[in-house]
């Protein structure tokens, strides 16, 4: 088991990572100011609840702690206000005072939903995280939780920090293969931006982590979560440094969105981002190799590192010129100098953008 | 014109009180921030828009200030999700950033829905408050913001401190007589937790602040505003001392909801429950002035003393166990001990309080 810690003051919080942490997640509530006379309100979603809910709430009740439980629809389009509306009813019923904790047992979703509740509901109660998949390391450490709007995703939130992150790696076992690889994109990238040795462990262990093994999945996450900590800590309300940790995502989320949503998966896209960042770091001076790298890299982890020749170069550049807002001719990209090194440029030119896309359509 | 600061560290914001602030605030919003390259979104409702948006956003935009402007209903049926999904969208369209400041333009229901939509739009933007009612000096103070639920109102809500509040005096010369009094009632409420000599100033200047005096309007609500800041500033997320602000609102609360909402105003309804929160301070040895005074005070300004008769003592009885979900016979109550003092108890015999609604019924 790993522990680390998310520095930030009054706010700070634990992160454990090891196998078989559901089964005593009394304990690591108790040792974190989560009471037992703290009602509980757990929220899950239709695919993890069948798997997890049940020994979660049996396990608390078991060890003294009330429970109320809610399970939402998995899927994206349960981020929404109405499904909020919809909790807080449950909520109210099942009696959450302020004193009360609330608990996100699933992925990125259901812990994006479940932190904006806590940090609304009564103006705030305590939150606990318990992430289920690889990528949900990335919304776990940071306090960043949210709603969308039919116009915009992420749109409707707060920063809420939680009392304690619980990183349970068996729940890890039953993720299907192609979200594993994803999900892995993301802690690549962590190594990217931060920490060029990491990056290197990274592929030589490859096998290991698509594979699930523990030992490495543990260590793997356990890097990844300190590389965003690092970062947060120094940047909590995103003013500055923590637009770091968008590596791969302007191209990315472009693709997302032009692709619809379901096409490519949210690191998948990332990953296909991350090359043409790659590609511009180049273009900027730095060495070939971290085009190389950063592309047999992706490609060892069975992630995409060509963008689909069917998705249109001029809907691509659109969609980033919506998301971001850039001025006419000059965009905002976070670019790599060296592997596990980057910088954030004003001035990357919308032409350069629109050749790396046609390249990257083009390019094995 | 007169300057308060409520005192929050990183957070402390000022308050203008005084005559003709609208025509000057662009002033105020540059010095504190808001430059000319954030766009301002104004909400505003049915009642309000009509008397001074139009000439806020002209003196806005005649000072170089990009404005969008946004009208919801009047009444507290606005105060939903919904309508906070619409102004998001609206929001949207009119192109706000993080950078942008949202200003609410209005009673206390505006401040709240519009305080909350900046506390979560893009994880919260700079806010401003322009409140129109003397009712809102008490939400204008604090940052507490919410939207309401079917089933219980405020919440779901933030934590959200303004830039700034501006009090123009004249947008409080529209009132109705009856809101002018109900807004006093808060006012008076503010010196009889806090201040003896506010609370004598008071009584001897009903006349002026029913005629919507000036000079007399602009102290009581610089006075108004320094108590609740004072208080505030020593909790600002509601743990402990913030719960004095109540005085009134345990009787208050459950009159509204049993009576209807609209029957009482919400100032009506404080005023009874002052009344008898008085009564309750005298049966724990407070003097029997503090009872006489608090009564003919309020009675002085026009304000309900006596309960009314058709109003249920169950139902308010269940009201109250409800609203605070009161331990079985022991309830607890901010209770007065002299004028301009009080303290909390939380072992009132729920029989004492059924005793004083009663007679709150009979007595003149």
């Amino acid at each position: 088991m790993r522990e680390l810690t998310v520095d930030l003051g009054e706010r700070s919080y634990p992160i454990y990572i090891g196998e078989g942490l559901l089964q005593s997640a009394a304990v690591y509530f108790t040792k974190h100011g989560i009471s037992k006379s703290s009602k509980l309100f757990i929220v899950s979603d239709t695919q993890v609840a069948p798997l997890y809910l049940s020994s979660l709430e049996d396990h608390l009740q078991s060890e003294g702690f009330q429970t109320a439980s809610v399970v939402v629809e998995a899927g994206e389009g349960t981020k929404s206000l109405a499904v909020l509306e919809e909790l807080v009813g449950k909520a109210l019923e099942a009696g959450l005072d302020r004193k009360s904790a609330i608990v996100a047992l699933g992925g990125g979703v259901v812990g994006d939903l479940t932190g904006f509740l806590a940090a609304s509901y009564m103006r705030g109660v305590k939150f606990v995280q318990i992430p289920t998949t690889i990528l949900a390391h990335d919304s776990s450490v940071g306090g960043k939780v949210a709603v969308n709007h039919p116009l915009a995703k992420n749109i409707i939130g707060a920063f809420h920090q939680p009392e304690l992150v619980l990183y349970d790696l068996n729940t890890l076992q039953s993720l299907p293969r192609r979200e594993v690889a994803a999900g892995l994109s993301e802690v690549v990238k962590e190594g990217l931006i931060w920490d060029r040795e990491f990056v290197d462990w990274c592929a030589g262990h490859s096998k290991e982590l698509l594979a699930l093994e523990p030992a490495a999945l543990e260590y793997a996450l356990y890097k990844g979560c300190s590389v965003k900590a690092a970062v947060v800590s120094e940047d909590e309300r995103e003013t500055g440094l923590r637009a770091i940790l968008n590596l791969g995502h302007t191209i990315g989320h472009a693709l997302e969105a032009v692709a619809g949503y379901g096409e490519l998966l949210h690191g998948e896209a990332i990953a296909i981002g991350m090359v043409g960042s790659a590609k511009l770091g180049v273009r900027y001076g730095a060495p070939q190799e971290v085009f190389d790298r950063t592309k047999s890299l992706l490609a060892s982890f069975g992630l995409p590192v060509r963008l689909p020749g069917h998705l249109d170069t001029g809907a691509i550049m659109a969609a980033m010129m919506h998301d971001k807002k850039f001025e006419a001719n000059k965009m905002v990209f976070v670019v790599p100098t060296a592997i596990g090194q980057v910088e954030i440029r004003n001035d990357v030119p919308a032409e350069w953008v629109r050749e790396i896309v046609e390249e990257l359509k083009r390019e094995a």
